[in-house]
């Protein structure tokens, strides 16, 4: 069986992937009566009286919403609600695996932005946190930025700052190994989706002087009259401070780093000839990469990453959400907020010591013990000393993972 | 400790009761591979073109949300969605382990009532069925009727229907025991709330002549001025077909059986007096009955039901709502229609043997080794009969419990 076979057979064989079970013992009619009627009762009262106590009684502080419309799954597009059950559910999977997060896929059969912010408001009473999926672009920066104001649990877009924290850790290492300056480089994001836009914001918030923003026709400037929206209007004003126009092949000459978040084989070996010397590059289109890691060190660049688990240096939002997402939940943050993406970018980026990073190896793997761990606890820390944690007493807890 | 104290302990300790759980395999990357990216993509396009597919590759085809807005819960009424998340924590832990569902809270913050079924309707991708729980009369009424009609998938609100077909199993076989037909008796049910409401309509269904539904001002009948609602003047139509007026001490007068869903101490043994020989009385206040058994069993009643485990004869729900769901499940029903209930109805009455019935022994405890699964085939079959299975191939599965 190839690989496509034995995931459709696991996905039959064993009907998804997830199941809910119960966590308190259960052995007989006492039991029953502390978990059901009438002991249920107590908790329900002193959550009544104290609306945070939800936190120590139910799974509210453990517990995260996978939110998608599936209009934006995978490499597949828009395949609705249904259809991306499996991804929601392969999500929450790597929620309990990386982090003994309790996550449930909440598939909503609509595109409207109005009622999916209005469906996750009134869904927020059973969760601790809200990890937005697979929301095409630009619906997904408008139901995130409203969330993060209406809501008092932490909303997440992880396919912008998931993507955008791991790729900006790699950076940092991929700097200290090339001996490149973070304040004194010429980055090029392309891609102007979810992901480019929020690599674009960390970069500049990590300050990157120089980045110039591309899609499919080219730099992004501002005036330019076509293929614009609101987001890259923003971004026009924001980057390129050069304000360079025309497509990557020009603008790309003298830069010292490439981040792909766009299509196969958007660049080529005469591109990275034009580069710095010591160019680093990102290619993390998938499955296939803007160029391929070989033919990338051929033409001259020196660190190489992509999406893929079978080359070096892995750019990988599991590295990110797990350790955000227990961080948030154990300081109980009202929010994810800048500081906290940035202690995670910071986590990821220190994990692999000095001496141990090499060209090949400059963002740990997701399985190594420890990694979310030291996420988790950076980012809860981060949380804490921003203000956005809602613990009434403020005691740094024991990061647990139990797998 | 008291069991109180036990109660708030053991949801403390544990976080709440539940917990999501990964079911498949899995130990390291190449699992990971599988069930994630890039393995997922294939049952997502199996589902996007076929979407019934879900049933197959996801989690929907065992998954059930628990919905309530917090508006009646137990006996303690609004205490609002995240009070009330423990019991629909524990609702969904007895959905668990009597019948190996997975299900989750789904707490929402509102008393709209279309905003409840917009939401619900958006959240229909993941799920199999809805179970309503704990949504105030008459709105629970409304979203039940209105949901049904727009989903594909049952929609059950178990205050209503799971009482109503308990208490009619346990009307079948206490009319066993003291030896009269249903079609020849009458009734007084005494409370028109939501569980009321449906234990009248099943009951006319099964074809008991006279039913005499009172509230806190007496009978209800045609014309009556006061306290009045649509639901009641419905009811008023269909029911009592005497038209009798007054307080239920004068209604009751040459009863065969007295329903109580109602409030403590609501039936005096006086009234007991007035009721034809061999009355049955089913006193299911929480958790103080309309009477005490013991009282009722002075006052000359035969067999007395409540809603308590410390006395014989327990009406409870969770002999009804876990079988009801996995046959209806194992059905890939699209509803739970009248046929369903009404074999729901019997699969519980006949699980007593004839020769066991006695008139301390009307009813099975949920403990009972096969009484969820008796329903469950029944109610699977039923389903197929009557024509709401989507399944493709009409094959009666083997309903598996794993506990």
């Amino acid at each position: 069986m190839n690989l496509q076979e034995k995931a459709l057979n696991i996905h039959y064989q064993h009907k998804g992937k997830l199941s809910v079970e119960v966590k308190t013992p259960v052995s007989g009619k006492e039991d029953l009566s502390l978990i059901y009627s009438p002991g249920v009762a107590e908790p329900c009262k002193v959550i009544h009286e104290e609306e945070s106590k939800a936190y120590d009684y139910t799974v509210k502080g453990n517990s995260v919403a996978v939110v998608t419309n599936g209009t934006a799954v995978l490499g597949l597009g828009n395949i609705g609600a249904t259809a991306a059950i499996p991804v929601m559910e392969g999500k929450s999977a790597l929620f309990k695996l990386f982090a003994d997060i309790d996550a449930f896929p909440v598939c909503l059969n609509t595109n409207d932005v109005d009622e999916i912010i209005r469906t996750v408001k009134l869904l927020e009473p059973t969760y601790g946190g809200i990890n937005l999926e697979d929301i095409k672009a630009p619906e997904c920066f408008i139901i995130e930025e409203r969330l993060k104001k209406e809501l008092n649990i932490p909303v997440f877009h992880d396919d912008q700052h998931g993507t955008a924290i791991v790729t900006a850790s790699g950076l940092i290492n991929a700097l200290k190994v090339t001996g490149k300056s973070i304040n004194n480089i010429k980055v090029v994001v392309n891609g102007a989706g979810a992901a480019g836009i929020a690599v674009v914001k960390i970069l500049r918030s990590l300050g990157v002087p120089e980045i110039i923003l591309c899609d499919s026709k080219g730099a992004i400037f501002e005036g330019r009259t076509y293929a614009m929206n609101p987001i890259k209007e923003e971004q026009a004003a924001l980057t390129n401070p050069h304000q360079l126009e025309g497509p990557l092949e020009e603008v790309i000459v003298g830069a010292d780093v490439f981040i792909g978040v766009s299509v196969a084989d958007a660049l080529t070996p005469d591109m990275i000839k034009t580069m710095n010397k010591d160019g680093i590059i990102f290619a993390m289109a998938n499955p296939i990469p803007e160029i391929m890691p070989d033919n990338a060190k051929l033409a001259g660049a020196r660190v190489v990453g992509t999406g893929r688990s079978d080359f070096p240096n892995q750019i990988n939002n599991v590295l990110a959400f797990p350790g955000i997402f227990r961080g948030a939940l154990n300081a109980r943050a009202k929010e994810i907020n800048e500081e906290m993406k940035i202690a995670a970018v910071y986590a990821l980026a220190e994990f692999i010591p000095e001496e141990e990073l090499t060209e090949d190896n400059i963002i740990p793997s997701p399985f190594k013990p420890g990694v979310v761990d030291n996420v988790a606890k950076a980012v809860e820390r981060a949380a804490i000393e921003s203000g956005v944690s809602q613990k009434t007493s403020i005691v740094t807890e024991k990061v647990s993972i139990s797998r």
